[in-house]
């Protein structure tokens, strides 16, 4: 069927039709489309709208393309879209009568209802998948919680940590990006078939009966809302982008940990690539382009949003262009929480290095200033004071940590205060050392094993009561 | 008190110093800073961490600097932030005993704390002023509800609807515009005090106690997380950002209803321009300008997600620069919430000109199609086809809406159908007419006076439960 | 041949080989690998570096892949790249000899220099269709000389101008969008080839050679540049994304001017469509769809430069992800350009529509104000401020702009000035038409016909120096 | 003199004229309006437009006000803006003669003039900026010519180069960045003066005169053009966004190097920053911060990109929004410059570490293939897979790049091929020396002394012609 005969004289030039045509993503929404026009003839029937047998020899038609197939439909660019080219087939079918299945509805709400539908299933997929990710996360915390590691700030040695701790932080970091999607998910789980082109219709329609039989939970309240709002695919995309921002971070640590240099970490080789004329080389490429990738997320936001911008009621030809790029986001973040998944199971702690590492640097001056306000009952500005002097000149005289005692700690508490600490060194060595550091922080969110497996425990809650 | 002495051999150059400082946005979390230092101090005492004397001596400083305001700080750049300057204060008055309130903590979590504490008023205060808005939406659609104005699609007339039915899509995007913002909210009000530089501390802090006597809902459960996470920031912002988003579009079509062409609104006054050549403007420069602010809310968004991309835990200096674009982006959004609500409130609507509209260009042709599916049980796609060709043959020939009758349109079912239809022309009357299209549609989210009330008075409740 | 064979200890999952291969967006430089290739040898065999022999078979094979195209190659995901799948044919045809091809090259100059290859043809490509659609607006200008058209600003009618002289305001844009991408082609026109890796090679080759036989303007003087430097890319897309900025504006000047209220211009009905619900309507698809895609050039500007920031030398895997983006870029600006150009094209202006507005509203208000400065000898602002209060009595009393004489300016002059302007009601009509306005403009850049004249033949000399 | 007395009936709301106020960055253009408005007096006296007395007093009173700087002027915000600012003064002086002043022009053309003038300073600024910061970097390249270095692909090591071979992809990048300026300059450099409103005037004005006392190349051929463009704004702050980019660059480097890990090189204490709580920390602030404010540069083109799109012309009010993301763009790109032209000079290179690093992990694996190519008469490939064995044989059994010999060598070859090399020691020891490699790297672009010395040349040239 032709809707241009009516009111157009001719038509579309091919370049136009082709640059106007959505089929090409429009195949992502076959079986949504199916799926709501069974809805909506099956209630246009029970309200009396259409004749039953019609509806009926309809809904016939539209069980036998759900079985045969999206290859059963006509896809010419002259047909425009997938929902003309579902109506095309059932008229094929059963003649003329298939317009009354079009009754009191329009491109506008339908397209709208179709991405819904489909972006809510695509949501669960993807929401299940961050869950396993997490998953996959605590069980190596798990093997971790004694694996000593650098934590750092700046890029430069902080404090010793764990392993495990390290990972805590990017499975609650994933947590919230779980939780901020579903957020959303709320918002894209609103129906707003019924709206019809823009002002719903004087078809006596029935949306609570739609609403329930497309499994929607709310029905959209405002029609010209309803055909115009694409807030919920803004907000999707941002949800992912978000998400492609904790697995850029990710990657960028797998990255560094991976160097020569730092060597705390080695990637397994499945997700590893050599060079083509140094032969040597074992590159993290698979990391490098997970952290290219979140940079697309974000493009695709900026399109979207600015595509959105300003754009008057109600339904402009504006909106079909943003959805090749919800769809591109939704594959992006499917393919990189995929390939994150498996790359970080993948890796291997070099535990000796990080070891070394955490030794190294002084990661533990922290601990001994700390020691010096409970032991010697000063303010922690003066400790901070006499240690950070004490670095100095360590570095500077090359005294390694294993060497630094009472006598050469107080010898910059004289400097400093004019008096010794008389600190003992048992106190000393267990203030540096960086598993002694590690096993004191107990308190919530800490690094020690207890602290971290409370931790674990919790986020184990979380997943059973979301899977 | 200068923290550089125990480390670093001698002054950031000025330059730098001035390039590093903090201090120009550090202002706004002046007080929560206040208010964060008092939680940890009372605790640390409470803990038996710090003497109670010391305690008490830094709460009173700490009280006398809230009422003496931040023009009692130094507030020069080599002091690097507020943190700094609240402590030198309290150095100032109780001597180095100031150094006991950094104990257990480091700026890392502190600023963290502090901008989610200042964030979370910020976000009320926004959320309040959309609550209020959408509130000045309702009282202007009680007005309208019989106000016939042009629904639009793809900037063509399309139906007849009211303009209060118009005016509930802006309210209904304002609503998710809310639920959204208090989404995010639910994740900024996460403490992360006492994740100390990024693994805890040893000393037996209560961050439990810190949480409650701050006011937040939960305790962060990573310390590293604790300091290194900002998407509470991005997700505030990409709220705000889609808010922008709204009013952009309501700024839009204010914008072209006040044109002479168009000639629906005029925009009070009070938020309007005049030209300095041109003597006869009157321009909606208001409208114009939030318009172009929604793109530097989307502006910031794209500054923050990029600073964060691929950025290695834990505390990286980057982060300070993630600040200054939040309450940028804050203030812009309630700059235009803000006007936004004065403007709409300012325009009167031409009523005639908006009847006559909605009569032109054949925007009631749906509903003759719908009629003839009604009342000569057609299927639409015939009934489309029959009135495009209708209008089609109306314009050619420059017959009107009111001279319409069923002879006419018999003239074009003989061409298409080869026999005539037969409608009775007061059906063909009604169905052109814009007032009978509007009471027609009664469903859910429709544009009868009816359904829009329901509306109306379904947003009040959720209104009521919110405020 | 499989690299890997050499370091790595087994193949990459098949999941991290799909997500690590750029074969699909590799297709688009087949040619210009295979004519690197052909350089590259050429290049060794003349300096010695190859035996001359091995280098003729090379070349042949090369030849016979040109010939036979893409389909020749075996694309199987393991293979990796284009340039694998291009050694392999070769390899296929004169065995292991081929892999002296590889000889003072790798795959991180190969692909750059690739990359600047095609996109100089793409450029020149997109050049010349900006200087097709500048020379369409100039035949177009050509026949609008004195189609009276409303100037805005605001949106508002500011004063009258033609129709030749607004479209002049788009051809100096794009003007200026194709000089800047001009600029670009600069750097996008510099020969990387002989970087190798990243260090060149210890191999005597000579660049400059296959820089001349690539058809490169320059070298590039540093290999590490050489292999890590996308800006090129970015440049390009940002120049792309300008010039969409420029389409942008003029659909959605098209759209507003093609609306019912407006009604100055028809689009035509190859770039139209209707509705599936509304059967009047005549919807501006196609400008609609070229404004959205603006946004996705911005959009892909935003990934690249995001992908981009703050990654470290040399040659990384995230320069991967930059292709695919700027192929989309290169391909939607291309669609954009085309379809715009026949778009423009098949509009046609309802000039008494548009000549009816320019003397609505007053837009030649200023004029007469000019007029007061001069023939009345007073100063700008005076003048403004009686003309700006004769507009608002005109409006409140219904007074058209045809019924204002010299008596009603008067009543005003007197209010402000306190005496009479005796001004003569011939100076007035002439003031206030709206052609004798466009006439009088005749200053550079001005809206007279012949000012408009003397631009067309400006801009006609530049076309042709650049086609 | 308030405009709007003319045409609008009361003031605007006091947040109205807040939220419309340009005031707060008027400021920048002060000097140049009043240069302006001097050329444009005394056109229009030389014109004969005005007479020579009031011009004389109008030149008078803005020479004044020149002398007195801006705070002569009143700047309530109800004045609006600046230019209103100027001519209240003007008139304070000289009495309602001042309207003169604003004969044939408008604050459209008057803006984009300014914002042109001042723009076009700024530019100049910043690309000697530029070229100061190239130099800075050829002074520290002639210095390291012969400083082994290890160069990264993947952030792994590739092949050994030099410190000054390194720097001079820095060196390259800002070239380009500084004549991508200066191509933006050109499209800066033209003049809309004389637009007017939109349409220019019908006074005959001299913009050729205009055009010449101000010092622009170019006069804006379109008036509607010359007020409604901002794309000179747009490509300029895109420029200063890729230079941003390379910035970023630079500072990722420099913080991986002086990771503790790396430790290649050490920041000056000038531009680093210990921490609150760890008092060993040296941490790069300033590195970061210009890191991250590389994003601010992008976010800022992202906002101006966004407020253009799809903006119809003429002169909206908008475009007022984007004047102040050009100014804080300008602002922090000079603020970047300056700041890494200082800590890029206050580094110190490790370069014991350096060379350590260098021939470690084989990054001189290349080398040795190439000379089996050379020596041996094999492809390339079939030596690649050796030395690839090689390297993966040396890793597993530990074996150190120093004692791998012919015999280790002729193992692995006989697992490939089945047969001896019988390379010489020599040859292999020269071939994994670092020094080596850099030295035999002499074609144009590498990593020699030689090759690097000419290099250094060549961009000293450029300097001298610039500067």
């Amino acid at each position: 069927m032709n809707l241009r005969s009516g009111r157009l004289k001719g038509k579309m030039s091919d370049e136009a039709a082709s640059f106007n045509s959505s089929l090409e993503f429009d195949k992502r929404i076959f079986e949504a489309d199916i799926e709501l026009n069974t809805a909506h003839t099956t209630m246009l029937a029970r309200q009396g709208i259409i004749p039953e047998e019609t509806a009926q020899n309809i809904l016939k038609a539209l069980k036998d393309l759900k079985e045969e197939g999206i290859e059963a439909l006509d896809l010419d660019i002259s047909v425009e879209d997938i929902h003309m080219a579902v109506e095309n087939y059932v008229t094929s079918k059963i003649g003329a009568d298939a317009g009354y299945m079009h009754t009191a509805k329009s491109r506008n709400d339908q397209v709208a209802t179709d991405l819904r539908l489909v972006l809510k299933e695509e949501i669960k997929l993807i929401g299940n998948s961050i869950l396993r990710f997490i998953e996959e996360i605590l069980d190596m915390a798990d093997e971790h919680k004694e694996t000593i590691f650098v934590g750092y700030t700046h890029l430069q040695h902080a404090q010793p940590t764990t392993f495990a701790h390290h990972l805590l932080a990017y499975a609650n970091a994933l947590r919230r990006d779980y939780e901020r999607l579903m957020d959303a998910y709320k918002r894209v789980d609103m129906n707003p078939l019924g709206s019809a082109a823009l002002t719903t219709t004087s078809f006596p329609i029935d949306r609570e009966m739609t609403t329930k039989l497309l499994g929607f939970s709310r029905v959209m309240e405002n029609s010209i809302d309803g055909v115009s709002s694409r807030d919920f695919i803004a907000e999707t995309v941002f949800s992912l982008s978000m998400m492609g921002s904790t697995i850029s971070k990710i990657c960028e640590e797998l990255i560094n940990w991976s160097t020569y240099e730092f060597g705390v970490i080695e990637i397994g080789y499945e997700y590893s690539s050599t060079s083509s004329i140094m032969p040597q080389k074992k590159n993290p490429d698979i990391a490098e382009l997970a952290r290219a990738k979140s940079a697309v997320l974000t493009g695709e936001l900026m399109t979207i949003m600015t595509i959105l911008k300003a754009l008057p009621y109600s339904y402009n030809k504006d909106l079909q262009e943003v959805t090749p790029h919800l769809w591109n986001s939704v594959d992006t973040a499917k393919a990189i929480l995929s390939i994150m998944n498996g790359m970080l199971s993948s890796i291997t702690v070099n535990k000796e290095r990080a070891a070394e590492l955490a030794k190294s640097n002084f990661a533990t001056a922290t601990e001994l200033a700390d020691i010096l306000v409970r032991e010697k009952n000063m303010p922690f500005r003066t400790a901070h004071k006499i240690v950070g002097r004490m670095v100095t000149k360590a570095l500077e005289s090359k005294v390694s940590l294993d060497d630094i005692d009472s006598k050469f700690l107080d010898k910059v508490a004289h400097e400093i205060m004019g008096k010794s600490l008389d600190l003992n060194d048992e106190s000393i060595r267990k203030a540096l050392d960086p598993y002694e550091n590690v096993k004191a922080r107990t308190v919530i969110g800490g690094s020690s094993p207890e602290a971290v497996e409370k931790v674990i425990v919790s986020l184990r809650i979380f997943l059973n009561e979301e899977i």
